[in-house]
């Protein structure tokens, strides 16, 4: 598969995220262009802070492949890394990133600040804004369907007192 | 439970790290003084690169209360986190970490960077060095017997040509 195919998996596993509620998310791990392992953000379905896309794809590839340094694996996320997940790389040792869009509260590639130009002991190669449009798309429609829902619940009115 | 003693667990879980050929690294999430969930780092046991003892503890926790922001909860480890691990903490809003000995090679609570630092939207308070001799004197029994059981194994050398 292309790198344009792999993001397109991870699109779509974006949108399963979407479809259960979570903040669209999606991530692939591949080797030789073979997907590994693919999983999409469940924080709030699994109630665990720990369950962002990328970690889900890289404990699923760490179990398929029987071994922690996927050295000859790339990641193909639709949204920048985060500290843990961009941590999660290089203790995993993947040789090359790809993301779609930026995150700029909280992307560690390059946006808040980039923890691959620091002396850590791995320095994966980083590629960004691979369908960038469309990774942003599916965020901005999964943000937007939230604040509608948020407005058209009735707020709470204190008690009227005599 | 004291400071002192959830660090004394977090140091036991160190030791079976050890016990384990493992890099001895443990931690335990409290809430209110009273110990949540422990683990030791399995990197190695398990072939995983996610399973640092801070991860796990958060996800054990995550699963025991039900959900993910542990906002009532403190993390004691034996040794600074990783970029992950600080990561972990960051996402699962923990309200205070409490770690032993430095690590300068990868620490991300002030060693390489101070991620806490950064405009992320959790910031920890942070306490350093608790207990920092007994968790550096584990890292260096282990760090010494893995050079000598390298040392005495016996090298592979070239066949001698005539």
């Amino acid at each position: 598969m292309t790198d344009y195919e792999l993001m397109g998996a991870a699109l779509e596993e974006a949108a399963r995220a979407a479809a259960l509620g979570e903040v669209p998310v999606g991530a692939v791990v591949a080797r030789n262009g073979e997907i590994i392992a693919a999983a999409h953000n469940t924080r709030e379905t699994e109630k665990n802070a720990l369950h962002h896309a990328e970690l889900l794809a890289i404990d699923a590839a760490c179990k398929k492949l029987g071994g922690w340094r996927l050295w000859q694996c790339e990641l193909f996320v639709t949204l920048e890394p985060c500290p843990m997940c961009s941590g999660g790389i290089i203790n995993s040792r993947i040789r090359r990133v790809v993301y779609g869009a930026a995150d700029t509260k909280a992307g560690c590639c390059g946006s808040v600040t980039d923890l691959f130009a620091l002396p850590f002991n791995h320095h994966p190669v980083v590629e960004r804004g691979l369908r960038a449009e469309e990774a942003q798309a599916l965020l901005q429609a999964f943000f937007l369907r939230l604040r509608e829902q948020r407005a058209a619940k009735p707020r709470w009115k204190p008690p009227v007192t005599p």
